[in-house]
């Protein structure tokens, strides 16, 4: 099996040394070309961390032909409000064959790709998703990758009502990490990111624009007044999945499952969460908490959710919130599905 | 001519001690009686800052009888939500030919208070108020205020045709440093508070709540992003006034006024306002950066904006935050006035 792994950020490095490590023929792509040339040069990615060694990639490129054609599983790597252009790059290129995941598809990241691939190629290949990412990793240097951990039982989840064959098809290496599940709304709407990064930024926003004035994002920014926020907005999101005829978990319980901490309130369970201690915030509002999150997950949820008849007034206030702010037409660029496509 | 001070606060202080100097009867009082236990027994007062002397007021009461009964001017130097509880309270012993004068009225102070003063003991004295606080002060202990500075030319204003002659009558030493205008529309729209209190702390709420993390308000806590969106809200406010007929500044002009800072942008003139660089910020959100000033500032423009058919959304947006953050009622119990009490 051959695997194309698309963006050679912190998560794409470390996927594509994951599938050398197990003797895979792996093709690396990078929109910008700049930002592989070393790379392109000598295909080798050092993985420090977990393991201590390094692997040559088969192919390295910013050519998305070259990158796709041939290979039989396709992994998205990048930040979600990319997945658009990704699929327009790739859809002259992919068969009805191929298997595409996103990784992860943050909020029904499955759906947009499907849609922009009909409309561009009249092609419906296998389309697939994550929930969250799957490595716990940081990009050094352009060929360095820090993989500090794989997580366990990430979902995944298929546009496809045949998920186990297509799910036994995949490498063991990969799948063995992952956990089937019936729906891309169980991943699409288990998306905790647009809750823990979104509304944290736009209530720290002197703090982060004072430069040298560093904090712990999830440790001092997110006070009890606003994991108390955070609490009501995760609750929208929750009703909303209900509504969908989906169970999702609270953010605090999955914080639970996902890092064995604990606490009464979101508040607690992150204050008890030593993974989240060190993790610094963003120095710019223009950072993808925002950009991505509020693109890929808050408006989607809000666009479907006033579908349904539901009012999510936390989750809309957080969106009124960044527009303003940040000055960028958030619910006009960001995802928006029509209740039909998730039928 | 015989004075009461209501409010035994930084601004009540400074304010009994500044009528003593020139030699006038003053009665002070305050709702809670243990905040003026001490200053009951001695009823001396000490300045520090521009002066350092002690004065002796003549009552110190928290009967507010004994306080209003045979004076003829009334100054409340309360904060401004307060204004219809103690109109409530002064309302059996006012007399027609009483003035009232709010220090200041914040944004329809002396509307609300003719209004409560009718409805409740059906008198109509004459009411005033002024569009700022008068003196740069601050109350260090019970019975000793510092100081710094007393402001030159703030504007004041009567619900009277007669403003004329209402201003004259008033004692020197407090009329040299107001100006008289028009209308309470100026000073209720040059309200200015509403701009600088409300929002920046909504947008650090995280450091705000990190104790032990003090920042400067006005210098670190309004950075470039949190500026431009005051502008935006102060554009608001401008346009409100505009549409009622009555010109006021924006804060950058007035603070350029107030203060002979400089800058282009509200980011500027903050940055370069001395005055300012001191000032620490608020170390909980339930300050009357946001109880009053989104009650009597943000809430009434909102209110008569509507009803001129005009929409402020960046005032909105801050008095939604304020509701959800820190769980409080504020457009149910702020001050909503109806289009025609302005005429």
């Amino acid at each position: 099996m051959r695997i194309a792994v698309i963006g050679a950020g912190n998560s794409g490095l470390a996927t594509a040394a994951y599938f050398k490590k197990y003797g895979y023929f792996v093709t690396l792509w990078n929109r910008t070309e700049k930002n592989i040339a070393n790379l392109k040069q000598s295909r080798r990615i050092k993985v420090l961390g977990i393991w201590d060694t390094t692997f040559i990639v088969d192919i390295v490129t910013s050519d998305i032909k070259e990158a796709i054609q041939g290979v039989d599983l396709i992994l998205v790597t990048t930040p979600s409000d990319s997945h658009k252009d990704i699929a327009r790059l790739i859809a002259p290129y992919v068969k009805e064959e191929s298997i595409i995941i996103l990784n992860p598809g943050r909020t029904f990241g499955a759906i947009e790709v499907k849609q922009i691939l009909l409309q561009e190629a009249n092609v419906c290949p296998i389309i697939g998703e994550t929930q969250t990412i799957l490595y716990t990793c940081r990009k050094i240097q352009e060929d360095v990758v820090s993989l500090l951990a794989i997580k366990r039982n990430v979902q995944i989840a298929f546009l496809s009502k045949d998920g186990h064959s297509i799910f036994k098809h995949l490498p063991k290496c990969y799948s063995c990490n992952l956990i089937l599940v019936d729906s891309i709304l169980i991943t699409s709407l288990g998306n905790v990111g647009m809750i823990l990064h979104c509304a944290p930024v736009l209530f720290n926003i002197g703090w982060i624009e004072n430069k040298g004035v560093a904090f712990k994002y999830y440790y001092a920014g997110i006070t009890p007044s606003i994991a108390n926020f955070l609490e009501c907005m995760d609750k929208e999101r929750i009703m909303v999945a209900n509504k969908l005829g989906v169970d999702v978990l609270l953010v605090q319980d999955w914080l639970k499952k996902s890092y064995k901490t604990w606490g009464n309130t979101l508040y607690e369970c992150l204050q008890n969460n030593d993974a989240y201690k060190t993790i610094d915030a963003p120095s710019t509002l223009k950072h993808r908490y925002i950009m991505e999150d509020v693109c890929t997950g808050l408006v989607p949820v809000e666009y479907i959710a006033h579908q349904l008849g539901i009012v999510v007034p936390h989750i809309s206030l957080v969106i009124d919130i960044a527009e303003k702010v940040v000055d960028f037409p958030f619910r006009e660029k960001g995802r928006k599905m029509d209740i039909l496509d998730l039928k």
